[in-house]
């Protein structure tokens, strides 16, 4: 027997996406618009239903507060964000601030007194779609803010973070107080949809998350010398996209062999001068790999660089550069709360995997600031940020129905 | 002794230089220009004062004529184009035709008389630079023009070949009288830089050209699906830029397996939607293959495309086009001529050695028509095409003086 509901799962879904999803085009709800205040008033209005204490604080997040016999223990939050990528989906963020609705509303039927407090969660510009930030929310909470990123980061019209918060009746100069203490907020519990493919062709129900990925990504140029294609021997030629085209499969290679989740990608590939025959004189190309240790990233990146050490050596006038251009280390899921997940899972009759978080999430800038856990739902065919992004109601209902029970068991005690 | 003098095949070259190269930009002479006529009449000055009986022809194809004893018989012809790229060098072109120009000053001052007609050349619109189609000239004589191409074949302002040969002077309704009849030209020999780094390398000082090489062009497309970077698994991916590293990898590593001359180059590469944390949903890429024989380029595509096969077998949703976009036959030139060639080099005490020419010239298309063969000169750096481009004198007057005494000795019998 469920305790939550899907029909009211389906309805906040549903209710969100008319701010704003177009058919055949995708939602669009960018932070601070007309789109993301009506969004705001739903969810507001969905947690005072719930009989939450509801406030917006500083920069724009939404708190709903089930008030604890001990007012002053360490805070459950649950919660995702609520803005999207241009054109996006419905559920990437949405799913997890139903998630806080409908643990909301079954606690509150039940009238579910907590030991500690809950704080039901909903975020903006986790995304960085409008201003290119991203996470912002959880890292106005755990005092991420960078200098004057109010005011240096804008939107296609030029539109600063802070001129947008007025127009959206925050005051700017107050961003810095929605930094939370450490020991205030004991774990950050996030569900999201997986965006991958992993949870579908398993047949999982639920994805029990054991840490976010570590990342590394670099910019990758090799400059060498634009020879004629007909008139230079192969062993006379600096060609660099042949040098970028055997460490991309060199690379590619060590992740497969490392066996152990790492995955990289050589996105964008641009050769110079780009004429059929012409030998390239520079490409350049762009890593991205992760892993759930760096330990493997660092291998593949080596991979790379020893295939590119190699052309240079090789071929007289090529030479390369390679600028690490981000880098975040891996966050562990906290293993205690990961075990209660999964028993309720199995109370519930659902079935659980483990898998890694291959995408950056707020529960990532989270996990400097306290414990953290997450809940991956299948996305169909592994699809996030498209139109076509999609999860089953059920699927849905399934993670939010561990996280309920999760979240009611660690507040009993 | 050498026959010919380096003075004046400096001050040919200086001269045409002076249309119009400009010192770091380097040389601009588009067909049919201010310029290509201000060339046009030093030739034609030039080779009036080396006694030929000089015209135009319908297409401006500059030939000055050295009647022989029997006037009927195959003509010997010699020269080249004096078109040049935007901001190429001096010599691409104008080599050969200094060749021609000097060949006819030496055979005057001999007083010489030949069996056959000799014609001394300077054709319009090789590189294609103005109008796009190229080998303008060759084609005009060997009956290649395209329907309709002085009409549809149009400059940067619209301004067709046949608007262009009005203002220069021609009759385009007369352009297919360029064409000469089988049997009217025995043999085309060609002096031209080398534009390769060969000849330089090996310290030698002429080219004798074995064949001009075979060439295949295609343009591949990749198709595949654009996953997250993040959380797709390798082995869930339908990565298109992968697919093309491991070809552009596998076609390269065929070539030089081959170890026959035979080269490809890949020097467009586009990936799409081309973030970096995007896997690439499709990557285009340009083949161009050459070799002495077409077997050799047909094993390279082969390799790229069982390399791809392979990468569409293991990774379901993605796929691949190849569309062959060029394809010309190896044109081999004249052994008896080449032979020739060889022996009055070693007249001279000037070394040779045989090569392929990697890249097209008027000889090429001279070959469907009569004999050819080919001579080549060092390229500084092996760099053609730029203002960089340079031969030196010296080096220059060592290929014209082995032409100079072949077609006199073939012009003797």
């Amino acid at each position: 027997m469920m305790l939550t509901k899907v029909d009211r799962i389906q309805k906040d879904i549903e209710s969100l996406a008319q701010f704003s999803c177009v058919e055949g085009i995708g939602c669009t709800r960018f932070t601070y618009t007309k789109e993301f205040r009506q969004a705001a008033d739903y969810i507001i209005a969905e947690m005072k239903g719930a009989g939450l204490e509801v406030r917006e604080d500083p920069v724009g997040i939404i708190i709903g507060r089930l008030e604890g016999k001990n007012p002053n223990a360490p805070v459950i939050m649950t919660g995702s964000h609520f803005d999207t990528v241009k054109t996006g989906g419905r559920f990437d963020g949405p799913a997890g601030v139903v998630t806080a609705l409908e643990t909301a509303r079954v606690l509150h039927e039940e009238g579910f007194v907590p030991e500690c407090p809950i704080e039901f969660v909903a975020l903006p510009e986790e995304e960085g779609a409008r201003f290119g930030g991203g996470l912002f929310g959880s890292r106005a909470i755990c005092g991420q803010l960078k200098p004057n990123e109010l005011e240096t980061y804008k939107d296609w019209d030029g539109v600063s973070i802070a001129e947008a918060m007025k127009g959206y009746g925050l005051d700017p100069s107050k961003a810095a107080e929605s930094q939370r203490k450490p020991g205030d907020i004991g774990l950050f519990l996030e569900l999201h949809i997986e965006q991958g493919p992993i949870l579908e062709n398993n047949k999982i129900d639920v994805g029990i998350v054991d840490a976010i990925v570590g990342l590394k990504t670099f910019v990758v140029t090799v400059k060498g010398r634009s020879d004629h294609a007909g008139t230079t021997p192969l062993n006379m030629r600096a060609d660099t996209m042949l040098a970028a085209a055997r460490a991309i499969t060199a690379g590619t290679d060590k992740a497969l062999e490392l066996n152990d989740g790492t995955v990289v990608t050589f996105g964008r590939v641009e050769t110079k001068p780009g004429a059929f025959n012409i030998v390239a004189k520079e490409t350049v190309f762009n890593i991205d790999c992760r892993s759930r240790g760096l330990e493997s990233v660092d291998t593949v990146i080596a991979a790379v660089r020893e295939s590119l050490e190699k052309s240079e050596a090789e071929n007289p006038g090529l030479s390369f550069e390679m600028f690490e251009s981000l880098k975040a280390n891996p966050v562990p899921m906290k293993p205690e709360v990961k075990a209660l997940l999964h028993a309720k899972a199995e109370e519930c009759g659902i079935s659980t995997m483990e898998l890694l978080s291959g995408a950056g999430h707020d529960a990532m800038i989270m996990g400097s600031l306290c414990d953290v856990a997450m809940v991956f739902v299948p996305s169909k065919d592994g699809r996030s940020h498209v139109p076509e992004e999609w999860t089953d109601y059920e699927d849905l209902q399934n993670g939010i129905e561990i996280v309920c029970r999760t979240i009611k068991e660690l507040a009993s005690k």
